[in-house]
């Protein structure tokens, strides 16, 4: 018999762009098991290699709209142009069957995350430095000049909600800034007030 | 240049008789790097073994009210007819440097130091039954019978109280556990609530 009955952790991570996010959500999952990752619906243009129903769900505008006006969205968000949002329903499925979901996501759906679910697990993380922010945006061939110009003023305006966050942690190097990801939604399985006890041979109260 | 400056957590535990906590604190120093043990006050006479200043500050019920008085304790109680008392000086002092310091501690000396202390971080060790609780009390040659049917109702007393801290923590396997509790104590490390950013190159807010 299970002595311990676990409501899953929503864990949100957010970073400026090329603090290393993605690597670093793709590499946890690796790590820790029983992870759910939400995928987010967009209505932006699939980028080379990027699979629908995996990376995204991609959707036109007219389509996102009408799931906003459901109110399907945990959160959503327009950035540089494009719409992006996380569908509630898989989310607190998830949750309800004990696994921790990892969020993906920007300073401004971060928010609204923490308003709907206030239990949400918040992790920001962080370049080393903002010179070393720029040279990974730069290693980008993808990215033009302006939008390597517009993406640094939008981490700094990022950085400055680093408080808003319950953890931060400084990505200097890919393996260990996984591990701490990892550390923190291990010690979060233990959180208390995600638990309910069913002790065999004694009366605990909820 | 340091990136981050840290305050230390005040990390709390707490655990019926018998559930272990002693033996985890003790090998979670060995595992943990900069943990500060508070070593305290206590008016019960040394166990054979126990070093004066070490395991405790061994002290006359007069000197201990004395201190009481002079409000030099975080926390104090009586247990089984002894007075324990934290000192608040060293304790603060040692956060101050950023050391997490760790406190072995009973239900009761918990709730005082979460009132004092509301940054507190706190963790309840849990055997995995009260069968397994007893069968390790009475393992313990040196108590006499009343006095483990005395902790056995203590033990009830206090896994009542579970649901008041931040984590919980089931002592099936010794191993496994400590590295449960060093797990919660290094993802604590990066609870922004407890730090300081100082970026060589970007403006962040306290």
């Amino acid at each position: 018999m299970e002595l311990i009955k676990r409501r899953g952790a929503l864990i949100v991570v957010s970073a400026p762009s090329g603090a290393g996010k993605t690597t670093l959500c793709h590499e946890v999952r690796q790590l820790v098991p029983d992870l759910f990752y939400s995928v987010s619906y967009t209505t932006r243009a699939p980028r080379p290699g990027e699979v629908d129903g995996k990376d995204f769900h991609f959707v036109t505008d007219v389509e996102f709209l009408a799931m906003r006006d459901r109110d399907e969205f945990a959160e959503w968000a327009e950035v540089h142009g494009h719409r992006y949002g996380t569908p509630a329903k898989a989310l607190e499925s998830a949750l309800e069957r004990g696994l921790d979901v990892i969020l993906d996501i920007d300073t401004h759906g971060a928010r609204q995350l923490r308003q709907r679910y206030p239990e949400a697990v918040s992790i920001f993380i962080m370049a080393p430095s903002m010179k070393e922010l720029e040279a990974r945006l730069r290693e980008r061939k993808s990215d033009a000049a302006v939008e390597i110009v517009r993406r640094l003023n939008r981490a700094r305006e990022e950085i400055s909600a680093w408080r808003q966050y319950d953890y931060l942690i400084i990505n200097r190097d890919v393996k260990e800034a996984v591990d701490q990801l990892a550390t923190v939604i291990q010690a979060e399985r233990w959180r208390t007030s995600r638990l309910t006890l069913k002790f065999p041979d004694v009366e605990v109260p909820e």
